[in-house]
């Protein structure tokens, strides 16, 4: 597992955990914490601290595949861009058996493809 | 650079080169392509590829950081799941720098947390 991987995970156990200081630890002083949906950013270990600690509701976070590969690209499509968030399965080969995509606003399916898709 | 990530990476530099033989070489025969948001899944690399020979448009893609660690996470919300998916970005210490959480359900910010926030 890489080193980036694993601060990955420990940043979850320290959340689901509520462990402050394990948290606090992984940190930049200056942290950017990023939501490109609302186009929202909290900048500085302080106020993301805070953001957290304030976050409503009961919650609880699972990470899921422990060596999934995944990619944030960026497509142009027709001059318009748009993220896309894709998570990689490999069989035990190495070779490629589940691609999942997330496309961050969600949409109904386009017509033209049920001879291809289930659902 | 994991061998899963080099994976990944090996699937865009395919897609972007319209590199067929190559993009086939690393899928698995029976490959699974699922879309979360519209609960759509493909089955097998001949519909994949295809799927992907018959997608609309003019399209390019380009990847981001190589080196960026990435989770796919099933937060519990008050009784409700939804995914997560989080980027983060390190510093040359090893310290996470930026966090960027894409939630696949566009929102509008909610209120109370203006004073954290910049947009």
């Amino acid at each position: 597992m890489s080193n980036s991987r694993a601060t990955a995970l420990a940043y979850w156990r320290a959340a689901q955990a509520r462990d402050g200081d394990a948290f606090d630890a992984l940190l930049t002083d200056d942290v950017v914490y990023h939501l490109p949906q609302t186009g929202e950013r909290i900048r500085g270990r302080e106020k993301y601290v805070q953001f957290n600690r304030e976050y409503p509701g009961q919650w609880s976070v699972a990470v899921g595949a422990d060596d999934q590969a995944a990619t944030w690209t960026t497509f142009t499509v027709n001059g318009e861009e748009q993220p896309a968030l894709t998570f990689f399965d490999l069989d035990p080969a190495g070779r490629i058996a589940q691609v999942t995509d997330f496309w961050p606003e969600p949409y109904e399916a386009p017509p033209g493809r049920e001879h291809l898709v289930e659902r």
